[in-house]
């Protein structure tokens, strides 16, 4: 079956959640969002492209960071309204410099951090 | 630092976004949402407590099909816009039956099923 980015299921603003997990390791990076192009984008040129909500533009992920996330396979959800990409990551996932997003943990009511800047 | 849920950064509707994600093996389950009362059920109960958009009610994952998700861990991204739960997953977690909600790839153009219904 032919795939279409414009049968996917975007929300009003146009956009799709997207999960970045890395290759290999498993660990989920960040989450962030494409429109259709962006998709088109990613596909296409195998660089993960989301679309900045702040700046509304597109966002060649580590265009200026040089921390590229290379696709190594895209996946839609049952309900084709969530993406899970699969990625070989270039450095740090985490504009904070730490490998991935998800770096603070809820844990009995407190915050806890679980990694530091590389 | 003690963790408040109303700090954390909920979309217009008051949702955000989790990622569910397998104890051990690392996979991506699936994406849901919560509002900031599922949140503190899902702290308090450790059982993955959603809000269901389509129902407009709290769905506890799994209390008919009895594939629940017990809480292991829960963090927060960087900018406080996401969650991602780590869960010990009973049974599969896609209502289709299978175990990830992501089976389908988007491979060269088409879509290709990864995983059959358990």
């Amino acid at each position: 079956m032919s795939f279409d980015p414009a049968t996917l299921r975007f929300n009003d603003a146009g956009l799709i959640p997207v999960i970045a997990q890395a290759d290999g390791t498993g660990e989920v990076l960040m989450m962030a969002w494409m429109n259709a192009e962006a998709v088109q984008r990613t596909i296409d040129s195998r660089r993960v492209t989301y679309w900045s909500r702040s700046r509304a533009s597109f966002w060649v992920k580590g265009e200026t960071s040089g921390n590229v996330q290379e696709l190594v396979d895209l996946r839609m959800d049952c309900d084709k309204d969530c993406l899970l990409a699969i990625v070989r990551q270039s450095g740090p996932a985490c504009h904070t410099n730490r490998r991935s997003c998800f770096y603070t943990s809820i844990s009995e009511g407190s915050e806890v951090e679980l990694m530091s800047p590389e």
